[in-house]
């Protein structure tokens, strides 16, 4: 009997977003000619990214390789996930797989956008397999706090790799869906070539809550404020969330108004298609809540994050069309700040306050629970999946360190666990695994229409024209005659108010146009180049001495 | 017997700062022709501030007020209590009372400002009285995060006024010294008038721990990493955290090392005024390290809120001459990261965990406690003090609101609770107390050497600019001849990648030159300032059509 071959290919597996980083989540799979991606999230900027959007992957590395790509599988519908999905159609026609709630979101979000071609977008449920070249894809339930989540397992010739998404272990599940714990065991005990495992909260002791806590919680706060209005707001996507508070409010015999655009797309999408079931009657247009005492309503909001444009930040700051707020409504803030996003919820907050608006907040109440696994759910996939290789992914560095910890506690050898970063190359082959070459990685700046316009160089002129405004220089002269012809005038923006500082207007004038007199003067320099560079230093100097500050200095000098 | 007559004079109390935000603490108490000032600290500037580099309080209305004042009383030495105290006594020259460590910190800042006068400093001591005219101050210990801070009682012709100052009550201070519950329930037998209590945590139940437990989790984690170099980074102030980290380096027998700037001056000034007590021998100069091996060393330093020219960022990012960190290193920040600085903090721990250094924090471990009282210590203090009326103070409408519950909760009746803000007088006479008119009150911007020339203005400009970044044109033009003589020139900064998008600028010069020319040939409009408007105009639209930015465009035409 032939012995079977062992395979000779090379298995590839490189992180191109979601390490070193929270969002922006995309990993590539690679096997000979055959590549799948997994994920094409997008991030939200940091405060180095002054006036940027959002930011994408570098996808450098797809294209150079489009003809390979067999698939973008996507294990669920967050931007963090999906986000990046319809500026990788722009370049790389390839099929999306997802789960009908998943694709849904994203045919939502490809409205927005104009594409050569007609997207191929192919529906999954958990369970299915998909057949990608050489390489064979599962989708394995799990639970997160959007419904219709996934693990993905990869099948490949070297083994099987599997990729949890994010996920956490929710026994009691709002949709009764729990995560395939049997699935992952069976394919631990099959034998695991290499884990990717979500570190969102490796840091955090214990288990995540169930979604059904932030259930009982309302029918606690429902129960105890019969009297008022109740205004929630939370995450759109997070479908089971907003049928916990539809369903408590049914209970309690209040009409439910839905308003936020983001909210009422996702869950007109999800009552389509059947991830929420509203009793007759409940819901009621925003625009008829006027008919209903406060008492008999609960609105459902966008606005959790503190969002400048959200129906919250509006109702809060009394510039909401249908919905004004006063003693006599309750806020629930169903939802935790996600970091950076502190002082603008802190600002909701303290409006609320002021106006005497009752307020709750998962520091008061369990009014959110997170979505993904706490150290015990990690180690419980660890001890299911009992994986050869292990590759902690989706994290900051602390996060990915800390699962790293994590694995090691579960009596894995330091030599096979791989703290890796975007754009490094893990290869598997027979004789084992280690890290290999550097492909192109980062982020991709997305600024109004423009994608990838925006680069250091412009971020850095933005934040120093943030820090002291700018000073503009404009002189013409006559080089030929080597005279000054008309001004040099100063306009300042951003520096000092400039009625209360002529004085100090009128000397950086002077400094000016004595440095501009002194290279005309100076017959050996004829350089429009140079007398810029002189006005530039010596207004620096001037303006630093006298201020202690540095603001932009852009001399324009037009010869006649 | 002749009846005591009732005053027939008007108390004022009018918080200058410190409510409705964090920090920037000042409140003024007037009796007719006397006024005191207690504390004068500043803020820091938050994300609509760029390039602030600190907030102090309008001082107009005492400025207006000058010869009433009768002194400035300080609570305590940290920042936000006194940080603006060397820009009160630019313009006003008042005695300044507080206790030797507090005025040993204010002599050190002291030295960084040019003042007309000497500054007339008056040492206190816990239950030291003052007299200030009408009336008479007297300093009360509290515990807190920095040693001797002390809560006032004011006594005054209608009664006496309770300022807490910041406090906690730690039943195991460091230094013995428990917050004077006895003079307080003495106060509170004679009867207070109005209680002022800060609000920081009034949102959190409970009590907040006794600093010793900072030692229970310094004397854990020390015994568990004997072979480790240990870096502790806290808040300079804390001077009984500083101790606890030398004692327990002592009992290690470990010798310990201070870097960082703030953390050596008041180091030296704690030991000096008899604040901290050293054991011969244990400290080392920071040089001297490479003589000690890493299990025989402690080194403390600043930079617990990862603030990026701090020692420990320095010896993070490898950027410190005598420290450089690796995996025989633990480094604890022995602190929580204050809202706002938590991305700071996070960059920080990401980047020693990339290097494989150890890092402990207060969601690891108890290695911080807050100075602030929580619920439970803040009904003490009513429970204490039983005042006739309340008044929250330190901290955002959310904290001054849960401190109002609070009271409420204690008995208090809605009617003598007042929720106020900075500028707003609360009158007090023989009639009762209600709110008065508003005095001048809001924030001075302090950028470099300016104090107060940076407005709204200016940051809405430095604002702008960093979003979008900025466009000037220029073009001499001659207006009797209606010619377009030069230009326009296009210059841009902070708006697109000039190199990579040569068509749009190309473009933006022809609508420019379109605009001028236009403008010329209409003999109508001879005026540049028409031009400039157009020019904005005419590219503001073809720049946010094609880009969707909206960067700001200075037009500076030049006539011959």
């Amino acid at each position: 009997m032939p012995k079977k071959k062992k395979p000779t290919g090379k298995l590839r597996v490189i992180p191109l977003g979601g390490l070193g980083e929270i969002g922006k989540n995309m990993t590539v799979i690679e096997y000979e000619n055959d590549m799948i991606i997994v994920d094409c999230g997008l991030g939200f900027p940091d405060d180095e990214m002054p006036g940027i959007d959002l930011v994408i992957p570098d996808i450098a590395y797809l294209e150079a390789n489009r003809e390979k790509i067999r698939g973008v599988l996507l294990t669920h519908g967050h931007e963090d996930h999906i986000g990046a999905v319809p500026y990788l159609l722009r370049s790389l026609n390839v099929p999306v797989f997802g789960t009908p709630l998943t694709l849904g979101i994203i045919r939502n979000k490809l409205q927005e956008h104009v594409l050569q071609w007609k997207p191929d977008l192919r529906e999954v449920k958990a369970g299915d397999r998909v057949r990608l070249g050489a390489l064979e894809a599962e989708f394995i339930r799990v639970n997160h706090s959007i419904a219709d989540a996934c693990a993905i397992a990869v099948r490949t010739p070297l083994g099987i790799l599997l990729h949890t998404g994010d996920f956490k272990l929710d026994p009691t599940p709002i949709d009764g869906e729990m995560m395939d714990l049997v699935r992952l065991g069976e394919l631990g005990r099959e034998g695991v070539l290499l884990l990717m495992c979500e570190s969102t909260n490796a840091e955090r002791a214990g288990y995540t809550p169930s979604e059904r806590k932030v259930g009982e919680s309302l029918e606690y706060i429902f129960s105890t404020h019969p009297k008022k209005r109740i205004i929630i707001a939370t995450f759109s996507s997070n479908v089971h969330r907003v049928q916990q508070i539809i369903n408590t409010s049914a209970r309690h015999k209040r009409k439910v108004a839905i308003t936020g655009r983001s909210m009422l797309n996702i869950v007109n999408a999800a009552i389509e298609l059947g991830y929420m079931k509203v009793p007759k009657g409940v819901l009621v247009d925003i625009n008829e809540i006027k008919r209903f005492k406060p008492e008999e309503l609960t609105l459902i909001t966008t606005g959790s994050q503190g969002e400048p444009m959200s129906a919250l930040y509006r109702m809060t700051f009394s510039d909401h069309s249908q919905v004004t707020l006063d003693s006599n409504d309750l806020v629930i803030l169903s939802a935790s700040a996600i970091p950076g996003n502190e002082k603008l919820v802190g600002r909701i907050i303290n409006e609320l306050s002021k106006n005497n608006v009752e307020v709750l907040n998962d520091s008061v109440v369990a009014v959110h629970v997170s979505g993904h696994a706490c150290q015990e759910e990690i180690k419980l996939m660890q001890a299911l999946i009992r994986p050869k290789f292990f590759m902690p992914i989706h994290g900051e560095e602390r996060h990915l360190k800390a699962n790293a910890e994590l694995a090691r506690y579960m009596g894995m050898s330091d030599k096979n666990i791989f703290i890796s970063e975007i754009g490094k190359v893990l290869e598997i082959d027979a004789a084992g695994a280690r890290f290999g070459e550097i492909v192109p990685a980062g982020n991709v700046m997305v600024d109004g229409y423009g994608v990838g316009d925006v680069g250091n160089i412009v971020l850095r002129d933005r934040r120093h024209l943030a820090q002291d405004g700018l000073i503009v220089v404009v002189a013409t002269v006559d080089l030929y005659d080597r005279q000054l012809v008309s001004g040099p005038d100063i306009v300042s923006r951003g520096f000092v108010y400039v009625r209360e500082s002529e004085g100090l207007m009128d000397e950086a004038r002077q400094i000016a146009t004595d440095a501009i007199l002194d290279v005309l003067d100076d017959w050996d320099n004829t350089d429009r180049m140079y007398m810029k560079k002189r006005v530039k230093d010596d207004l620096a100097r001037f303006l630093y001495t006298k201020t202690k500050r540095k603001p932009m200095i852009l001399p324009v000098i037009m010869n006649l």
